[in-house]
């Protein structure tokens, strides 16, 4: 499958999944997998997930600018980075966001999250 | 060496020649070096250089906001993630960017910039 039609297809699923039901970010993530959000380093999918859910907000919604993608090596991994900008759930003001994912193949032929680093732009 | 003391040290040197001789940074990249820039796929050292020595401004300044930076799995990788902003020479506006550089490890005990995708983050 074209590298760029797997990463579009994650980068809609990651976002969707995050807006609607953040819980199940859990399936995207292994144990081995690095999250660094806004400067603090979190290790593991469970720790990862309680991160994300354990943000000050209810809801928000992300929109996505641009995506772009390469190969990472000969491990067959990818890597995805992602700008747009996200509204949280009462707040009328919107803030931009820049994002990397590392995905590497599992052995079912999926991917999942080894890398993660998410960053709000400041103005 | 600590990872984030070699990031450090890595965007440092990155953005000073950058911004003082940017055909220094050939001796960054290798063959297989790929860079997205802007959306445009350009792939290996030379064609990496010829790219952004045709940038259309003479001079420019990055000033670097924050770096971040995982292990990218066994192959001694690592990925650095910098947001700052630029000045080119006879702007006053300043241009917001996201950047990440995926360094992997040479023989010689130093990295080389494997992957490279830039991004203005456009207000």
């Amino acid at each position: 499958m074209d590298p760029d039609a797997v990463a579009k297809i994650f980068v809609e699923h990651y976002y969707t999944t995050f807006d609607t039901n953040r819980a199940g970010l859990a399936n995207l993530y292994q144990d081995g997998s690095m999250l660094t959000f806004e400067g603090q380093q979190i290790l593991g999918a469970q720790n990862i997930v309680s991160k994300l859910a354990s943000l000050p907000f209810d809801q928000c919604k992300h929109t996505i600018a641009t995506v772009d993608c390469q190969p990472s090596g000969p491990a067959g991994g990818m890597l995805v980075f992602v700008s747009g900008h996200l509204r949280l759930s009462g707040e009328q003001h919107e803030l931009k966001f820049s994002q990397m994912f590392h995905l590497m193949p599992t052995p079912q032929g999926s991917f999942y999250v080894f890398n993660d680093i998410f960053r709000l732009n400041y103005a």
